[in-house]
């Protein structure tokens, strides 16, 4: 039988920052072929290193039921953000050491991942189909990660009938949160044009700071909404303002700053585009959007109540359905099935030292065990 | 005899982006001595080149009238603003095309420079006294510029009785305005201190923006006051924004703004630095004031007669006498005696393909004649 701890340690000792590629594959594919799995990997993007259009690899892995059973999807990503400094052990040699599994990946997800091998080692072949849609790219620009799996899934013929996404979602304690919906995000991109010149003769110049701020007070002052059943309020933050000026007697021509929406589904992103558009063109300025997603709601239903009945029989716990937080690779997958993450205790996610609890490693995989027998069956 | 435009080529042709040193000064010196100046050249700062104690240079000429007679300063700067790009012919690389003479410093202010030689060549040596107090920076810091040149006189027992300075006041044509006061100015730092954090949890960091954006439009708003008889209203403008931030999904830790206070005499550096120190701090931020001059009037009196009666013979135009503008030297020449601008249209100043009338060279150096001779015998 699989070891969920040698699993997760195996995949954490390939390093793999964004875009990943090759060995943390290669470990994930030595230990699914075992299991009965049919792993195809590709490669997308052909563009410079370093650059948003950089290789990616991803994995599709599959293991079919009986016809006519049910698709089980696990979602995840093998690629980690940087490590970063101060590390106590090196963040790629995973080192357990008193209850706690180290190396960057724990988390955020290669630990979640070996849970949900595991958890397939533990599942009979015949209960259903699973399959294993797994990125190299989710921490990064996300162009050719899971919207690449998605089209070949799509191409293959292959339409899971529900996903679950391995992202850390748990808070304080294994168990205590689950995500069916995450918040959609747009970022804006603001301008002001005026006219330079010379501060002592305001009346040849058109300062365009005055708007900017004037706009920007409307923008923050804006109520979107005030949350609904399952999502907090929206929220709008400016988070840079850009108008440059070395020279102290000069009125700059052009004012610029940003804001960054995350919103519920009352909104869409066009919708809130269309909006701060309006009011930055009543100030006399411009606003260009870039959507990085749009919520999404697998509302409370079946497959939430499966996972909740999973979590509660292994760990004691309810864990709350929330939609708090940033986006994942969810905002992709809605469009494939119902979608919820479960995952890891999310604490250390991206820091020093990111740690796992061992025994949670081993309680993860019993959990996604039983929501993937549940869901066959059901 | 001189010839004036000849003069102006020559002071053109020497680079002097501020601060100013050697060739240009050497160019000056080779006019004033053949007409019976005694030229000083001095240098005054030992920073690094680029910082604001970079050195200086300075340049004091006298030509002594009879025991008792009067003393008239002439004072400028020989240093320029930077071109900028965008030039039909070199910028230092001064060309006659048409009526208009081109070239960086055309008429701020070296072409005035230019006049004022050519008008102390045309005023007899026993007429009176007659100085040139010329400064290497008076676009920049001006931290070793006129002021050094007020304490060389100091040292050396020189006391001007009048001072005109050579700046562009004339608006749309030749003597249509002259300076009899400028406002003060101040520029003051805004700083909102914050807390950094994911733009998807707002509640755990502390956005800095918002209470700047509310800052800047309350300054924005303010009413200081409307005006006096010499003088304008008061005026406040924002020229500058910094919160710089790459991260589209991080809430930024500081915000920085800059505000530039140009103030009639109604105001001090101090009393506004207080006011806007006090609305700052209201909305939780800092202000960091630098009072780059106070304000200043000579009143209309004899002197302003003199120079209104110059050019009115010369170009039939009234100058009107105005407190508008930006700084200029003259803020610290009105500790040693009272002081009028005076000088040449100053809609190209400071602009690509700056540029005089030939003809207003000729004509603005027969008004200085005339305001020499005539304040000289008074």
């Amino acid at each position: 039988m699989t070891d969920v701890l040698d699993l997760a340690k195996r995949l954490m000792a390939a390093p793999s920052v964004t875009p990943a590629t090759g060995a943390v594959f290669d470990a994930l594919e030595a230990m699914l072929a075992p299991l009965g799995f049919a792993v195809t990997r590709f490669t997308r993007g052909e563009g410079a290193v370093g650059s948003p259009e950089a290789p990616v690899e991803n994995l599709f892995a599959i293991r079919r039921g009986p016809e006519g059973s049910k698709h089980l999807a696990f979602a995840g990503h093998v690629d980690v953000v940087p490590p970063g400094g101060g590390w106590t052990s090196e963040a790629f040699e995973p080192e357990v050491r008193g209850e706690l599994l180290y190396g960057r990946g724990a988390v955020d997800m290669k630990g979640a991942i070996a849970c949900m091998v595991d958890a397939a080692a533990h599942v009979p072949a015949d209960a259903g189909t699973i399959s294993f849609l797994i990125t190299g790219d989710e921490e990064g620009p996300a162009l050719h990660g899971t919207r690449a799996l998605i089209d070949f899934m799509r191409e293959q013929g292959h339409q899971p009938d529900l996903c679950l996404v391995g992202e850390p979602t748990s808070v304080n304690r294994l168990g205590d949160m689950m995500k069916i919906g995450r918040r959609g995000s747009v970022n804006i991109w603001l301008e002001v044009q005026g006219t330079q010149g010379h501060v002592a003769y305001p009346h040849l110049a058109d300062n365009p700071i005055p708007r900017l701020v004037a706009m920007l007070a409307e923008l923050d002052a804006l109520v979107l909404d005030e949350g609904t059943d399952w999502f907090q309020p929206s929220n709008l933050e400016v988070t840079e303002i850009d108008v440059p000026n070395d020279a102290h007697n000069v009125i700059p021509a052009l004012a610029k700053a940003r804001i960054s929406i995350r919103f519920n589904d009352l909104h869409s992103g066009a919708s809130l585009s269309e909006k701060v558009g309006a009011i930055a063109e009543k100030h006399g300025g411009s606003a260009l959007p870039i959507i990085s997603g749009e919520p999404f709601l697998t509302p409370p239903g079946a497959f939430s109540d499966s996972i909740a009945a999973a979590v509660k029989a292994e760990t004691g716990v309810d864990p709350e359905p929330s939609t708090t937080g940033g986006t994942s690779d969810a905002r992709f997958l809605r469009s494939v099935c119902p979608v919820i993450e479960f995952g890891l205790v999310n604490a250390t996610m991206h820091k020093t030292d990111e740690a796992v609890a061992v025994e949670d490693l081993a309680t993860l995989s019993r959990i996604y065990a039983r929501i993937a027998r549940d869901v066959l069956a059901g």
